[in-house]
C-alpha cells in the first residue's frame, strides 16, 4: 500500500496520516466502544462522527461531558499522531456551549493551530446535526520518543 | 430517612450529599459503565475510585484521556450538584501528569475551591494507586434552574 | 454623530462597537500605559497592536507573560463589550507560542466563538510583525447588569 | 554569601531561591513597574503583594485582568525558577472570582503541584486585603536549557 513515487507531497501525507489513525483506531477500545466514526483524516487534522446513545446520559439526563471530551479527545489524538510521530496529551481545556441529547449526531473536527518542536496546541470543535456548537475543546501535544507505526 | 432535626448542621449537608449524589449516580450510565465507586461525597466535595480496564485504553495502549477526564468530570459534578441546587458544567481542564495503565487504581477527589451565586470553581485530583497525581482538573461550574431532589 | 437611518445594519452595529470601545479606551489606563492602538473594532471582534518596549521584559529579559496576556485581555474586553452590554471576563486560558522581544509589534485579533444568553467564547491570536504566533488565548465572558454608553 | 555547609538542606534551597528571585526580580521591569513585593519565596513557593493603583484599571472602573494576571504570572515565574533551572512558561489559565478595586491590597501565593523532567504545574491563589479570593490561576511551565544564575 505505499504510494508511487509519483504522488504529491501533500498526498504522501494523507496516506501517511490514514494509516497511522486506522492503525491506532484498531487499538483505540474506548473511540471503538463509543462507536466514533472516522470521517476524515489529514497531516494536523482529523474529523469524527459520533451519535449519542442512551449509554452516554449522566445524572442530569444529557449526554455526559467526559463522552464529549472523549470524542473531542480522540479526534486531537488522531490530528497530532497524524504525521506518525508518537504524540500523547499534555494538557486540555474545554467550553461547554449547549448540552447534546440521545440521538444527536456530534461531529469533531481538529485543526492543528501550532507546532513547534515537541509542542502543538490543536483546536477542535464540536457540533450537532443542526450545525450548533456543542463544544470547544483546545489540546496541547507533546510529542515524545518513537513512532507510532513502525516500517 | 430524613434526619432528626437535632443532627448537627454539617451532618445534615451531608445527609443531603449523599441522596443527591446517590439519586445522579442511578441515573448516570456513563460512571456505571465506567465501574465508578462512590467512596465519599459531602457538601462541595466528592471522592470516587475506579479500575483501569483493557478497554479503557487508546492507540497508544496507555488508559484513554477521555476516561480520566470523565471520572474526574463525574466528581465534579457530584461536589457542584452536592447541595441539590441542579448545576452543569460550562468548562473545564485538565493537565495530565503521568499515564495510567490497565489495573492501576484511580481515585479522583474533588474540592470546592469558590462558589457564588450561579458560578463555582472545582479542583479535582486524580492519583493511582501509589498516590502518584496522574492529572490535575479544574472544572467551573454553571447553575440552572431547579433542584436535582424534588420534594 | 448618530448614524443615518439609513445605513445598514451591520454599520450600524460597527459604529456601535466603535463608540462603546472608545468610551471604554479612554478609561482604561492599562491599555494605554502599554500604548496599545485599537486597528479595528466590530460587533464580537477587535483588532489591537502593541510594541514590545524595554519596560515590558520580565527576569529573562524576554516579554513579561502578562503584558501579552494584557493585550490579549484588551482586545477580548473590547470585543465582548461592542455590543454595549456590560459584559466581564469569567475566565482566560493562554498559550505561549514563542517569545516576543523589545521592538516586536505585536497584533491581537479577537473573534467571537460562541455568544448564549449571558456568556460569550472569544479566541485572540497574538502574531508579531513576521506574522508568526507569539500566543493563543481563549477567553470566557459574562454578561452583567446594564450598558457600557448610557443613552 | 555561600551557605555554611551544616545549614540544613531545605534551608540551602531557600536560599537559591532568594538569590534566584533578586536577580530575575531587579531585571523584571513589570513587576517593579506594577510596585510588586516580594514577601517569601522557597523551592517551587512564592508569595507576593501588590497594591491596586488608579493607573491598574479598566474601561469599567475596576482593575484590569492583566493587572491581576501579571501579579499571579510573577509569583509562578518566581516559583518554577527557584531552583534555579531556568523555567518559562508554557500556557496558564485564569478564574476571575471577584473584582479588585484601587486601594486594594493583592496576595499572589503559588505552590508547585507537579514537577517531572521538564514540566511543572503550578497553582497561585490571589487574595484581597480580607482574604477573599479574586483570582484562581494555573501555569504549565516548560524548563530550558540553561540556568537562571551562573556560578
Amino acid at each position: 500500500m505505499d504510494p508511487p513515487l509519483n504522488v504529491p507531497h501533500r498526498e504522501n501525507e494523507t496516506v501517511l496520516a490514514e494509516a497511522v489513525t486506522n492503525w491506532m483506531f484498531t487499538r483505540d477500545y474506548v473511540s471503538q466502544g463509543l462507536g466514533i466514526q472516522i470521517v476524515e483524516v489529514g497531516p494536523g487534522y482529523s474529523k469524527l462522527e459520533m451519535r449519542v446513545r442512551p449509554s452516554m446520559t449522566n445524572g442530569h439526563g444529557i449526554c455526559h461531558g467526559g463522552v464529549i471530551f472523549s470524542l473531542a479527545d480522540s479526534a486531537f489524538a488522531f490530528a497530532c499522531n497524524s504525521r506518525n510521530q508518537k504524540t500523547v496529551a499534555a494538557g486540555c481545556s474545554i467550553d461547554f456551549l449547549s448540552s447534546a441529547r440521545v440521538g444527536d449526531e456530534l461531529c469533531a473536527e481538529a485543526m492543528e493551530q501550532s507546532l513547534q518542536s515537541r509542542t502543538g496546541i490543536y483546536d477542535v470543535v464540536v457540533t450537532d446535526q443542526s450545525g450548533k456548537r456543542v463544544a470547544l475543546f483546545r489540546g496541547r501535544s507533546h510529542r515524545v520518543e518513537g513512532e507510532v507505526l513502525k516500517e
